[in-house]
C-alpha cells in the first residue's frame, strides 16, 4: 500500500505554484489538499486560471500555518523573495516538511543575500538548516531532509552544466563566462511594461548584466566544487518564448580534451540520475526539447583553436527550474524514487 | 490485474505520431511496442526527435502488417491522407484493432472523398465498417468497435460546438458560418515555404477558403444531426502558434434564447463526458487554456440585437484534435474508462 | 517652394503617438514640433522609447492648447477615449486643425457613444463638425476640413471590405457577419494581465464578443451605405502578433456573382485610391503583407454552394488603422496628394 | 539637380534582395531598374512576394551581365555564397559598380574561404580588389570604390562592438568571447526542417558552435585592429524572431575602466557616424529598438568584480546587417551623404 502525502502550495496563483498543481495532479503519492494565496484568499483558483476549470474547484486558503498544518504534511513555498524567510520558521515549527522555491534560503551568508536581493535575510539558523536541493550534486543531503531550498532556474541549468568539469579539473573555474537566456515566465505573473506582449514579442533583450541575484548562488556552488573562491561573469537575456532556459557557458580548458572526453566525464558523473541527458557528439540541445519536462540536456563544443570549451545546457524553467525539481526533492525527502510522478515526455512540438 | 495492450504507431515521425508516443508513455494499460515509418525505417526515432533521447531508444520499423501483428494488438495510423485506405484492409485482416487518424475513412460517400481530397477513396466496405470516432456524439458505436476513424482537428472543435444546438433546434443549421483558426502543427512536419518561420511569424493568413477537405466531414455530421442536408460556410486561417484551434461559429437562433439556455443545453448534452467543459456565462475559452490536454472548452455569446449566437470552441489540435482523441477512442474500444491515461492538466502558461 | 506644416502630437507616449512620430519623420512637408503627454510631461521622449535615441531629443510638453498653438499648426490627438472630447473645443478655438485618432468624435449620436463607451460624449456641435475620415469612402468631405475624426482600426479594415458590395447591392447587408482579429498593439501600451507576454504568446483568444465599441461605428457607415438601418454581428479576437488586423467577413449574395465580379466592382470603386489593393482571384492577403505600410489589401471567396461570399481585408492597425490614415487625412485636409510621406513598402518578412 | 543612379539587384527573390527593394524605393537618388533572379526569371516578382503588389509590377530578369549593364549603373549581388565569385568579374568588366552582399569577397586569404565555406574561392585578384565595406571602420577605402564586399550580419554587429576597445587597448583581444543570436530571416528563404515554424517557435537553439563561416571574417578585422593574430570563440544561436541580431561580447579589461570610459571611447570613435548609437550608462539595447532601421546600438556593463566588460550590440540583420549597409556603401561609393535614403526611424513596437 502506497503512502499518500498531503501537500499545500503557498503562492498558488503564481506561475510556479500553478505548475506545481499541474505536475502534482499526476503524482501517484501526493495529493494537493490546500492551495494558498495571501492576495486572493477566498476566491476559486480557477477564476484566475480558467485552464483549471473542473480540475480544481476549491477556494484559495489564506496563509495560516496552523490551518495549513491541519490540512497538509508538506508545504511548497512558491512566493516572491522576502516572504519565505518570514514563513518558514512557523511552518517548520508546526512539524511540516518545507520546500522553499524562492531565493530566501539558498545563500548561506546573510550578507550576500542583503547585497544581491536588497532585502532582510532569513535567520542564520534557517540558512544553516536548509539543504540546497540541487539533488544531482547534493543528493545525499536531500534524502530524508525536512527543509529544502530549491535552486534558482538559472543556477540549475548553469551548475548542472559546469560542476562535473570543475570538479574534474577539466576547466579553469576562474575563466568561466555564462551567457544565459530565459523565457518570460521566469519573471512571474506580475504585470509591468517590460513584460507587455508588444514589448517582448519579436524582440530580444539583455537585463541585469553582472547584477542578477542568481550570481552569488552560482558562485557559492562553483566555489564549493573548485575548493577555492570563484567569481564569475553572468548575463541574463529575455527570449520571446514562455518557457525555457538556455545557459551557454565558456571556459578555458586545462588540457587538450575532446567532446568525447567531456561526454564521458558527464555521463559518469550523472550515472543513475534520470533527469540529466548528455547529448551525443556534434549536437546541442534546444529549449523546446525539454519543454514541459524535468530534463536538463547538455551538449559540448570543444574548440582546439582557442583551447576553450562551450557548454550548452537547457531546462524548462518552470519544471526542472522550479516545480519539477521541487517535486524531485520531495521524492528524495520522502525516500521515494526521485522520478515518481515526473516521467513526462517533453511536449514537442 | 490490468490488461496491457500492445500498440504500434504507423507514421511515428509525424507530429501526430510523436504526440501519440508522448501521451501513451503515461498510459497505464498501453505499451507502444513498435514505432513505424516508411520513410525512415531502420533509423532511431530519437535521431529526428532529440526530445525522445533516452526515452525511446528503438529503431523505426518498416510498414509490414505481419511484422506489426507480431508486435502489437492495436495500430494507430497517423499518416497523410491516401495511405490508410491502402493499409487498413491488411491490418484488419491480421486481426489488429485499427484507429485511423487520417481522413481516409471519415466520409461515408466515396464521391465526396474524391471531390475534396482529389485522391482515390477507400473501398466502400471499409467506409461502412469504420466507426466515426467523435465519441461525445457517437460514443455508443465506438464502444467495442475494431475499426475507428478518428475525426479531423477542425471538425472536432466545430462539431462539439454545434451538435447540441442543432439537435435541440436552438439554431437554424442552414445559417451556420464557421470561422476556424489553427496553429501550424496542424499542417504536419513537411517542409514548404508556407510554413517557414519567417513567413508565419508575426503574420496571420487565410487559406483554402470554402475549399478545405474538412468541410464535407462537418456537413456529414451536421446533416445527421439536423435530419436534412446541410451545407455550410467554413474558413481556415493560420495562427502563428504551434498548437491550438479555435472555431468561432455563428448561427441564427430559432427563438429568444439566453447564454444560460445554451449553457444548460450543452451541460446536459455532455453530462458524464469528461473532456468537454462548458464555460460560465460571459467568458470564452482561449486556446492556451486547453494546450497539451484532451479538453474541448466551449463558450457562448447570444446577441439579442441580431438574433444570432456566437459559439467559441477550442482544442489542442494534436491532442483532442488527433492523438488524445485517438487514445480516448482506444479506451472506449477496449471497454475502459475513456479518460484512462488522458487526465492531463493543460500546460499553462 | 513647399509649405511645411508644424504638427503637435498629444498622446506621444502611446503606440499611436509614437507611430505618428515614426511616419512623420519621413514626411516632406510636415515637421513635428511638439510631442505632448499629460502623464510624462518634462521627460525626454526617448527615455520611455529608446528606439528614438538621437532621433528625438526633445522633452514632452504638457497638454496646454495655447502652448501647442504657439508651436504648431495642426494637432493629432492620440489619446484613450474620453479625452479628445474635452480637448478638441479649445484646440479648435485656438485655430488649430485637429485630427482626432480616438473614438470620441466618430459616432454622430451621443446616446450611441454613451451606450458603447460608457463615458460622457462630446458636445453635439463637435460631433456634427467632425468629418469621419474614412477617406476612400468620404474623401470629398475630408478635403479642406479643419476637424477630422480618424476611423477605428477594426472599422477601417471592415468597412473598406464591405462598403462597395453594400452600395452596389451585391450582398444583403442584414446578413453580414464579421470575424475580426487584431495584434496586441491595438490595445495600447497600458499594462494589464491580459497583455502579459506569457498570457498571450502561443495563445489565441476571443474578447468583447458582440460588445466591442467599434460595432456602432461599423453600423453607422453600413447604414449610410445601405440606406437603411443595419445591425451586425462583430467578433474580436487577439492574435499573438504585435501589428496587424484581419477582418473576415461573410454575407449572403443577392445574385450569382463570381470572384471576378467582386474584383471588378472593388477595383472600380477604389480607382485612383492608392492605398487599397484588390488581390487577384484565388488569393487572399495576409497581415504581414501590409505590415508597416498604409495599405489595405482585400480578397474574395465566392461560394456557389452556399450563395455566400467571404471577404478578407487586412491592414496594419497602427498605420492604416491609426497613424498612417491620420496622415493621409492631413494630406487631404491640406489639399496635398494623399500619399505624401506614406509611400512605404510593407516590411516583409 | 540630383544624379539618379540605376540599380540592378541579383538575387531579388531572397530576403536580402527584397529588403533592398523596400529600402531603395525610398532613396531619392537611386532607381531600381532591374530585379534579377536565376531561379524565377520571367515571373512577376510580386507573385512570390504579394506585399509588392502594385509596387513592383515588373518581371524578373535573368542573370545576364550585358543585359544588366544595358539597364543599370550599379549592381547589388544578394545571392547565397559561391555565386558572386563567378559573377563579379564579368559585371566589373562591363563597367558596373558592384556591391557583393554575399561572403565571397570578404576573406582576403583564399585558403580561409575554402576552410570555412567548403567552396571554391574567388580569384585572388578580386579578393584584393574588393573593399571590405564596414564603413564605420574602413570608410575611407569605401569612398569612391567600384567594388565593395558588404560585411556579414554577425560580423557587423560584433565588430562595431569590439573594434574601438581593441584599437584603444582597453581589452585583451585574446580573451574575447562572442555569444551571438540571430532572428531566422538571417538564414534566408530556403525551406528546410530547421526553419519550419513549429520547430522554431517557442524554441531557442544553438547551431554551428565554433564552426560558423563568419568566424574568419571577425578574426580578420580583429587581427587588423589588434596588430597581431587573433583567434576567437564565437557562438551562434537562433532566436524565434524574424529580424534582429544581438551580439553579447565578453573580454578581460587591461585596466580599471568604467562604463563611462567605454562610452566616451566609443562616442569619440564613432563621432560623425550617424548609424552607431552608444547607449547611456546602465542601459543596453534590445533588438527591437533598431528593427527596420540601419542603426547599430551598443551598451556596456563593466564588472569590477571580475575585471571583465560585457558589450551588447544589436542590429537589424536585414538592414544594417545586409541591405541597409549595402546602400550606405553605395552612398559612399557615389560620394553622397552616407545616410541618404536611410534615415528610417526603427519600427517600434
Amino acid at each position: 500500500m502506497n503512502t499518500v502525502v498531503k501537500a499545500a502550495i503557498i503562492g498558488s496563483t503564481g506561475y510556479g505554484g500553478v505548475e506545481l498543481i499541474r505536475l502534482l495532479a499526476g503524482h501517484p503519492q501526493v495529493e494537493v489538499t490546500s492551495v494558498v494565496s495571501s492576495s486572493s484568499a477566498g476566491a476559486p483558483i480557477a477564476e484566475g486560471y480558467p485552464h483549471l476549470t473542473e480540475i480544481r474547484t476549491d477556494l484559495l486558503d489564506d496563509v495560516d500555518p496552523a490551518l495549513i498544518k491541519s490540512k497538509a504534511d508538506v508545504v511548497f513555498i512558491a512566493t516572491p523573495s522576502g516572504i519565505a524567510a518570514k514563513l518558514a520558521p512557523s511552518l517548520l515549527a508546526e512539524g511540516l516538511k518545507v520546500i522553499d522555491l524562492s531565493g530566501d534560503h539558498r545563500l548561506k551568508e546573510r550578507g550576500e543575500y542583503e547585497t544581491w536581493y536588497k532585502k532582510q535575510p532569513a535567520d542564520q539558523e534557517y540558512l544553516d538548516k536548509a539543504v540546497f536541493g540541487l539533488s544531482e550534486v547534493y543528493g545525499e543531503s536531500v534524502r530524508g531532509a525536512d527543509f529544502v531550498s530549491n535552486p534558482g532556474c538559472y543556477p540549475t541549468a548553469t551548475l548542472l552544466g559546469l560542476v562535473p568539469a570543475v570538479k574534474a579539473g577539466f576547466i579553469d573555474p576562474a575563466s568561466i563566462i555564462i551567457d544565459a537566456k530565459s523565457g518570460v515566465s521566469g519573471a512571474g505573473r506580475g504585470v509591468n511594461l517590460g513584460h507587455h506582449f508588444a514589448e517582448i514579442n519579436e524582440n530580444f533583450k539583455a537585463y541585469k548584466l553582472n547584477q542578477h541575484q542568481h550570481i552569488p548562488e552560482i558562485e557559492q556552488v562553483l566555489t564549493d566544487a573548485a575548493g577555492r573562491k570563484i567569481v564569475t561573469t553572468f548575463s541574463t537575456q529575455l527570449i520571446p518564448i514562455t518557457r525555457g532556459i538556455m545557459s551557454t557557458m565558456y571556459a578555458g580548458m586545462t588540457g587538450t580534451y575532446t567532446n568525447e572526453d567531456f561526454i564521458s566525464l558527464y555521463r559518469n558523473y550523472y550515472e543513475g540520475r534520470h533527469f540529466v541527458r548528455i547529448r551525443q557528439d556534434g549536437t546541442w540541445p534546444a529549449t523546446k526539447e525539454v519543454s514541459g519536462s524535468n530534463y536538463c540536456d547538455i551538449g559540448f563544443a570543444v574548440d582546439a583553436r582557442t583551447g576553450r570549451v562551450t557548454i550548452v545546457s537547457v531546462i524548462d524553467n518552470l519544471v526542472k527550474g522550479a516545480a519539477g525539481q521541487a517535486i524531485q526533492n520531495l521524492n528524495l525527502m520522502m525516500g521515494w524514487d526521485e522520478t515518481l510522478g515526473l516521467r513526462f515526455v517533453p511536449v514537442y512540438p
